[in-house]
């Protein structure tokens, strides 16, 4: 048995250094250089085992470091601001924690250097209950440039990075967190709202419209349906449409953006080539009212529910 | 059932508005801005039900919310930071998870408001599991003004606010974060390592003395004993000295400093009285060497082991 103190010091040790740390990680905080000029962006994630994951062959602990700040880096993203730093609590089970800790550890790291995120610190616990990570990740952005959920206006058109749906066979946990293309577009593109699709494409956007008091109109057949939400369809006594799990799955951590007609249009050309690679597409648009709907290629417009993940909280 | 996102629309409903964020809690991330020509601090906390605190009637759900952040400033003191904002992640039980949610959220800007701390986001979430919290405490402070752990010197003496011991006799659920004192010694006292009292006396001071290369001598006659540790040495089979459980109980949460001996004097002789009301005690001194030593009021001086509360881990 080690100590939660020997198990810490290895992590420490195997931290890189960087310059824009003044006090690195395991003091009693760390101390980070704000990027001169720009604000500071801050968001918290908690993902629980059995709720957000299940530990086994499928899911291996480098995988659940990796999504933990994917999770938190794709809501950097969704506010159009770079990702810079980040920490890490864990509440570990005592039996194999100190193995499952070392796993967590090399996800982080990877993704973390893969998107040049310093790790800035930790809370390191141990306990007889599941696996319970929380990641904050700070991030940058220049002042008054945040993108936020509440400035759709009717007139805007819906763009969504990616494919969507069926994210339960493997990419919920292979999260890919649209920093880059954040980095791409900010600055270039007039973006007015935007945020990312963690618990369904249909419910984040109502929540986009929520803040921006308007309306969508989705169009229906031009939602970009991933290969796995046909797969998923696809499968014994699933009885939904790809479109429905486009729709309806979420952990797809696509961005939505709503932006002036002319800008989304620009910017859906310019994707799918560097340095914005991953391809944009028209989904909808923003209209005066409120609530969401889905139009055919036939015209026809249906109102939409908003489905997507939702937790259930019981009072007394 | 109340849902998670009714839920958190109460919550964000009632967070006061805080000139510092630029975008306020309830968009996927928070934008703060920071305080010009100063660094960032940052440190996260994880509290765990059972392990941490056993909900009852001694412990309500606000009490709770508030030692969460309560811990997370205390670390921001024991940098010599000033607290600027927090965000807060949560696993709640399903069953009565609205209403520990809402005592958790009370006890959390009670404190926040104490201390001037914008509570600038959070994740809620819930499951069949115990309550989790983990708080990110961000401060600022001036450019190489932080307080290190490393920074302790051979001659430097030791200082620590407050008494210890017995914490939990009910102290370690109303936590007081040293943030007024730190704020009140930052930049008028010439602080080499600071670090605060979490796991035990004897066990954080051991910890700063590996950091810095050094050793230390503490005044076992000197240090200021809590009545609640004399109450507890006092209870039947208890079998400790209130010494021992001043040096080892932890979740004290006081202040421990080492300084040139000319201003730990100072210190000494200006806290008790505005701007510093709490009092200092001199506790011992660092001196060259590894290890911790204990001396007596006869000048006899034996090794101590630095005991405190250490979370255990299993391999495999």
């Amino acid at each position: 048995m080690a100590s939660e103190t020997e198990f810490v010091a290895d992590i420490l040790a195997g931290l890189p250094a960087d310059p824009r740390l003044e006090v690195p990680a395991g003091d009693d905080a760390a101390v980070i250089r704000p990027p001169a000029g720009r604000r500071t962006v801050v968001t918290v994630d908690m993902l629980m085992e059995g709720t957000d994951f299940l530990l086994g062959p499928d899911c291996p602990p480098a995988a659940i470091g990796r999504k933990a700040l994917a999770v938190s880096l794709s809501d950097l993203a969704a506010m159009g601001s770079r990702p810079e730093a980040a920490v890490v609590a864990v509440a570990l089970p005592k039996r194999g924690g100190a193995e499952l800790g070392r796993g967590i550890q090399a996800g982080l790291a990877e993704l973390a250097a893969e998107h040049g995120v310093a790790l800035a610190g930790g809370d390191t616990n141990t306990w007889d209950g599941p696996l319970v990570l929380s990641t904050t990740a700070l991030g940058s952005v220049m002042p008054g440039e945040a993108w936020r959920r509440d400035g759709g206006r009717p007139g805007d058109l819906l763009v969504v990075s990616g494919s969507l749906g069926g994210s339960l066979l493997g990419r919920h946990l292979a999260v890919v967190p649209r920093c880059r293309e954040a980095a791409a577009i900010a600055g270039r593109f007039d973006v007015h709202a935007a945020i990312d699709v963690s618990d369904g494409l249909a419910l984040d956007i109502f929540r986009m419209m929520q803040a921006s008091g308007t309306a969508a109109v989705l169009d229906l057949d031009a939602i970009p349906i991933h290969p796995d939400a046909v797969r998923m369809a696809a499968g014994p006594g699933d009885g939904r449409l790809p479109l429905d799990h486009a729709l309806g799955d979420g952990e797809d951590f696509e961005l939505v953006l709503a932006l002036p007609a002319d800008e989304a249009r620009r910017l859906v050309a310019a994707s799918g080539q560097a340095p914005l690679e991953t391809p944009f597409t028209i989904i909808g648009e923003v209209t005066a009212g409120t609530g969401l709907y889905g139009r055919m290629a036939t015209g026809e417009r249906r109102p939409l529910t908003p489905r997507g993940y939702q937790h259930g909280l019981d009072d007394a």
